[in-house]
């Protein structure tokens, strides 16, 4: 392990999953963690784990860093009294969305543009359906990516210290203006929520009989739907005015399809329906691929597979033997059959002779 | 194998990559198969690929079934024709929308209610994304849902030899009124790929640097929004009675929203977000799990991976060993870096125990 980039030490405010994984990490590095919460119990819990030494009020504590890693509707408090209370520190929050709480942290009275010049927005993209510090890990933010957002008041030394923050705990740094950040997490984030729990929900009084029928196209559409609503109110509520602007451009196609659904036989509706999918492929391109490298068109294939345990491993070390690397991998699942599909995907000029092999050593690939 | 509920020939019309994977599948159970396509390239590929024999038209065939893979706004017109020249056959089509195609048989002139009686409509829920004889495989319709959606007017005969047909073919099958299978797909099915390719069509003009942050979440929404629009043009077309109703709904919701997004300090604006995510929940735990049978709730655990060939088989085996039975994987690919992660699922009382072996291997478990 490389050594830190930070000397610490560094005080983390509210020690669910995220502050509490913060705190891990920077200890696996040697660095000095001071942890607090209102409260007592999960800050116990944290200290208990190893994120950390508890808060002491009495100790004359000089941090390098503080992380606020509090509750989106109280973050910018939570970030402006901690600028107050230790004026050497550099202080960075965690929270999803960004402009919002710059835009209070400028209106808070007391809090001066030098306070601010020691504040850093940031927003660590890791797992978040879990929580609480006992499902903490070292290892979260590893390989994700970590978003600084510094305002025009942040100092190149308050950047440099966020940066070494999200270095130190593995991740992949971004920079974007509040803004910014904000609106691209309103398009890849906040509205495949929205979208995915507005299909899930007209689910809820269908016949099962019909939901028999559901395939992987429904559940890969509709797994983020199973998200947490307290969580997802203050994300949803915090970002509104990007998200509002996203759906009404929804609406206005979800208009348009509806009056070509109507008359399904009028001219152009055809050109209509095929234009929804075209623009669909269209942007559903321009997602990047692997590595955040250009999207490239992998080729898939599907394998029919024993459900019992051994079985895809058995079939990734035999793919491995024949020295194909699997670029992504899915498992499907029959209805009423206890047999497995793998589909996985390679680099497209290895999949004929990936298929020849497979049939050569037994194993039924179906598509 | 087992033995063919079918004696033969069957006649399958259409030869593209699912009436060639039906020619292949009957065939490897020796049935006598003859194969018939307005496009003699196609059909000579599928005649090259085993699928067959080409129909002959001096030949005195007498099929027991004919199978009509045409495409969907030519399958009605194909059916009468069918029933019309075989009076002893009985015919299938396998058209993902159902009641349309029954409701223009009915209203055809020279189709009687006698020659309805041996026609049964059928949809078998196999991949469609590939297309073309080329891609044909005998084990397409392996462990997939068949659905047979009799009319009143079918005979318990024909019933019988489409079940036959489906059995054969290893499908698993369900069985529909033509009405309740349009409406069970409209919301299995073709929501999802409308809400899909929606979200993705938001992408089109998004800056580059915004699709950098897409994670998992926008991955698995937009997955399906790469269909092909001129197969989704007729398959949206013929269901639009059913899809309408839907979308209605769903452009109540979308207007709920957008009124709360717009004011979302006012009263009741944090329940109305909350309400649309818990209506998702609900919604999305009305999905069948594995097997088809109730949903379980799986734990799930992320474990970092190096990129190269190999790890993942690596991983599985050793969880072979732990004698943990690994329900549902997906691959995870990070922004600019040369790793991976590995989501899977299994039981929740053996999530503490696989974390605490796999750590104890070496394994770096994320969450």
């Amino acid at each position: 392990m490389n050594p830190s980039h930070l000397t610490g030490p560094v005080l983390v405010i509210g020690t669910g999953l995220l502050g509490a994984s913060i705190g891990l990490g920077l200890r696996a590095r040697g660095i000095d963690v001071v942890l607090s919460d209102t409260s007592p119990s999960a800050q116990a819990v944290a200290v208990d784990i190893g994120a950390g030494r508890g808060l002491v009020h009495s100790e004359a504590l000089e941090p390098e860093l503080i992380v606020v890693a509090a509750p989106p509707d109280v973050t910018a408090d939570v970030v402006a009294a901690a600028l107050a209370e230790y004026p050497g520190a550099v202080v960075v929050d965690i929270a999803s969305v960004k402009a919002g709480i710059l835009a209070r942290l400028r209106r808070l009275p007391g809090v001066s543009a030098a306070e601010l010049s020691r504040y850093v927005g940031t927003h660590p993209m890791a797992g978040s359906e879990r929580s609480g510090p006992v499902a903490a890990r070292a290892e979260l933010f590893s390989s994700t990516p970590w978003v600084l957002c510094p305002s025009e008041e942040s100092s190149a030394a308050a950047i440099k210290v966020a940066h070494s923050l999200a270095i130190d705990l593995g991740s992949v740094v971004f920079r974007f203006t509040p803004d910014d950040h904000d609106e691209a997490v309103a398009l890849v984030s906040h509205l495949p929520q929205i979208m995915a729990s507005l299909v899930a929900s007209r689910l809820q009084d269908s016949p099962a009989h019909a939901l028999s029928l559901a395939g992987n196209g429904l559940r890969d559409v509709t797994r983020i739907a199973a998200s947490n609503p307290a969580m997802w109110v203050q994300i949803l509520g915090a970002n509104a005015a990007k998200l509002v602007e996203i759906m009404r451009g929804v609406r206005a196609d979800v208009n348009r399809l509806i009056s070509t659904l109507e008359a399904p036989t009028a001219p152009g509706a055809h050109l209509d329906l095929a234009r929804l999918i075209s623009e669909g492929n269209a942007g559903q391109t321009r997602i990047p691929g692997k590595h955040g490298g250009p999207a490239q068109a992998y080729a898939w294939l599907t394998i029919l597979v024993e459900d019992k345990p051994g079985q895809i491993a058995r079939l990734l070390t035999e793919i491995g033997d024949i020295g194909i690397n699997v670029e992504d991998l899915r498992l499907d699942h029959s209805a009423g059959r206890e047999v497995g599909m793998v589909e996985l995907s390679v680099v497209p000029n290895k999949r004929v002779a990936l298929v020849q092999e497979l049939t050569d050593r037994g194993w039924k690939v179906i598509l």
